[in-house]
């Protein structure tokens, strides 16, 4: 497996939610009896698989795996209007629990070991992932229906102190589901926590227009005047960023998530992400809901940041596997604030997962990174660990719970919220 | 599972290679005594999960998979003169034979039941598929240095009467790879047997400009004059058929077969699926080879075809689900010549797989057929069965080989050639 100097053979040690000590064959031959004698709990034969830091799905709405097939090929108007919003009104936080749950035993099928949820109800999400066992970084969700500038606030000092598991970044919807008044009282949190900002931006091309519209500028233009973006922070989609706005972004050292597999199923576009990188910024990648996905599969999205992005610039050798693998990796620990969880070093915390190379989609091994990009799928997950804790391991499931129990509890959600 | 007519709860039996009977529940518990006695050799227990025709890649490469991985985000020019053709003039038949064998295991995983395969050494391909069970369409690949009509007209002779699993069907590689004699002598033995005729048109913006250079109008037009659309078939890619092209086509009754990832990773552009279905287009689906793709996986085939006609369409309705499953099962049975392999029907082959439905991706089961489409893959297959033969069981293999010997040939074969 001598592929890259950052593919090696060796040992990972961990120790309670930490990596101990990452070393090659030869590193611990040469140490020899100088490591400390250490009595293990258990030990993991990884064969010739692969280990490496999880992936991080840097946008997503679990709860919304209710609407999973629900309404696909439809309209955007159609679809959010008469078959997400009139929904989602009727989700209890038991509802939200539930169907987080068997979004998480999807992420963990997918070698995810966090995510950036952004969704009705943060509570019953920090709770839903404390005791599945998953990391979950929450993002306010301020909008003119269902949350306010005071509820993040709120939300903002105690999630942050719920559980090791649990953080909360200050972030709103979009600028189009805010009103002026909403959007200044949001700018004002921001400057008062003086801390990252997240929203939906520049999806769509209509919502660029509608907001020239209403402000006579584009929504980078328009949020960062009102100073949401002082502290840095991320945007969700950024598929039709301008130029100016870029500038601004990049300045002021934002994060851009990119959503290709959403962008494509709602026709939204592709993101501009090899000029993204061109330009120095961080980007990561997201699922989205699996309302407009489907699958939460971080495989599937690497794969499209990398052939999609071949396709808008008409250029075979745009963004390469090597890039994207760092994205979903290493930029999504840096958008969602998990510095300590974007590699395999020690002292990093211990979100790994074990890929399986002894698969025919990994064969021949001439380029492991990209038999990962453009091959690899869940089918070759093999171990997903989050904290130390195994989650998901040979195809089953250690989240606090039995896989038919969740199944059937999110079918009945289904029925009864969509009849 | 009561969703849409199409999906029930039964029973299917099999008899040899053939669908032998298929019933719901209440059928055969209506039937009772009239039902005759049948002396099973065993039952598989399929519980709440899905069985439904295997899937068909009608376009591939299979051998190609010694490139897996070790040419990707370059030129397409350079990736074939430096990358692909050198290497390819040093494979032996042994070396075909066994690189078809991974890409068989590959298929089994991904629920494919049968592929339509053109490469160098057809008897290889036709050998390592009659050993691992898998049903081939061989096509021929004449082109000006590696085949000729004579070649292939003794081949169609020859591996039409090999097996029962294999077929032959008459074709070249393209026209930018065929001098204007070739194709004259190509066109002949199509005129001789009166019979189909496949090749890869309009795969590259440059290719059909660089035709319009060589004869003054684009290949299709070409290859129509020249009297090879005469009897039916199929063409590969059609990524930029001009309008004209696709009249001539349709009134020839000829297939498209899509090759959406490969088409995105070469940077050659979206295929116009959705102007094919209005036009009434039997529309296939492949993998192409896997030094393109760079997976051979099916259920990701389906999901870009679905969504990059949305994207190409700048329209969220563009090509609904439902026709995508149909393309990769009946669409790419016609296209095939296997009209006997494309539904599950008493009396047809019994070309069947199954779906894991109790999986995290496919739940709830708002709808199974979208489900499968926009978040199935292949962690979900089952099982594969080809002719009544189970090649493919809970992650077993039953391809006459153990899976670590066929990767440390083909890893072998790929450090020979590739150095």
């Amino acid at each position: 497996m001598e592929v890259g100097e950052e593919i090696f053979r060796g040992e990972v040690w961990i120790k309670n939610e930490n990596i101990a000590y990452v070393g090659t064959n030869s590193d611990i031959a040469e140490a020899g009896p100088a490591i400390p004698h250490i009595k293990w709990d258990f030990e993991i034969d990884c064969g010739d698989n692969l280990l490496m830091p999880g992936l991080k799905n840097a946008h997503t709405h679990s709860a919304m795996t209710f609407l999973r097939s629900y309404a696909d090929d439809l309209p955007l108007s159609e679809w959010l209007n008469t078959k997400v919003f009139p929904y989602e009104a009727k989700l209890s936080s038991g509802d939200i629990y539930e169907l987080t749950r068997l979004a998480v035993m999807e992420y963990v099928t997918s070698g995810v070991t966090s995510i950036f949820d952004m969704y009705l109800n943060p509570d019953a999400i920090a709770e839903s992932c404390r005791d599945t066992g998953m990391r979950c970084v929450l993002c306010g969700n301020v909008n003119d229906h269902t949350s306010s500038p005071e509820k993040m606030a709120d939300e903002y000092e105690r999630l942050n102190e719920f559980n090791p598991l649990i953080s909360y970044r200050l972030g709103m919807h979009a600028e189009y589901t805010c009103s002026k008044n909403l959007l200044e009282r949001i700018a004002k949190v921001v400057q008062n926590y003086k801390a990252p900002f997240y929203c939906h931006m520049s999806e769509t091309a209509s919502e660029v227009e509608s907001c020239k519209e209403r402000y006579g500028k584009t929504p980078g233009l328009l949020l960062n005047e009102l100073g949401m973006f002082d502290y840095g922070g991320g945007i969700f989609h950024g598929v039709h960023l301008t130029d100016e706005e870029m500038d601004i972004l990049q300045e002021k050292k934002f994060s851009v998530i990119t959503n290709p597999g959403s962008n494509l199923k709602l026709a939204s576009g592709i993101a501009p992400v090899s000029k993204l990188i061109k330009k120095g910024f961080n980007v990561a990648i997201g699922t989205d809901g699996p309302a407009s996905n489907n699958a939460l599969d971080m495989f599937r999205e690497m794969y499209l940041v990398a052939t999609l992005a071949k396709i808008r610039d008409n250029d075979a050798v745009s963004v390469d596997a090597g890039k994207v693998l760092a994205m979903a990796t290493i930029g999504g620990a840096k958008a969602m604030g998990l510095d300590d969880a974007d590699t395999l070093t020690a002292g990093k915390l211990a979100d790994i997962i074990l890929i399986d190379l002894a698969k025919p989609n990994m064969q021949p091994e001439n380029n492991i990174v990209k038999n990962i990009v453009y091959s690899g799928g869940k089918s070759n997950v093999l171990m997903t660990m989050v904290g130390g804790k195994i989650l998901y391991h040979n195809g089953s499931y250690n989240i606090g719970e039995r896989p038919e129990v969740i199944y059937e509890n999110c079918n009945k959600i289904a029925e009864r919220i969509l009849g």
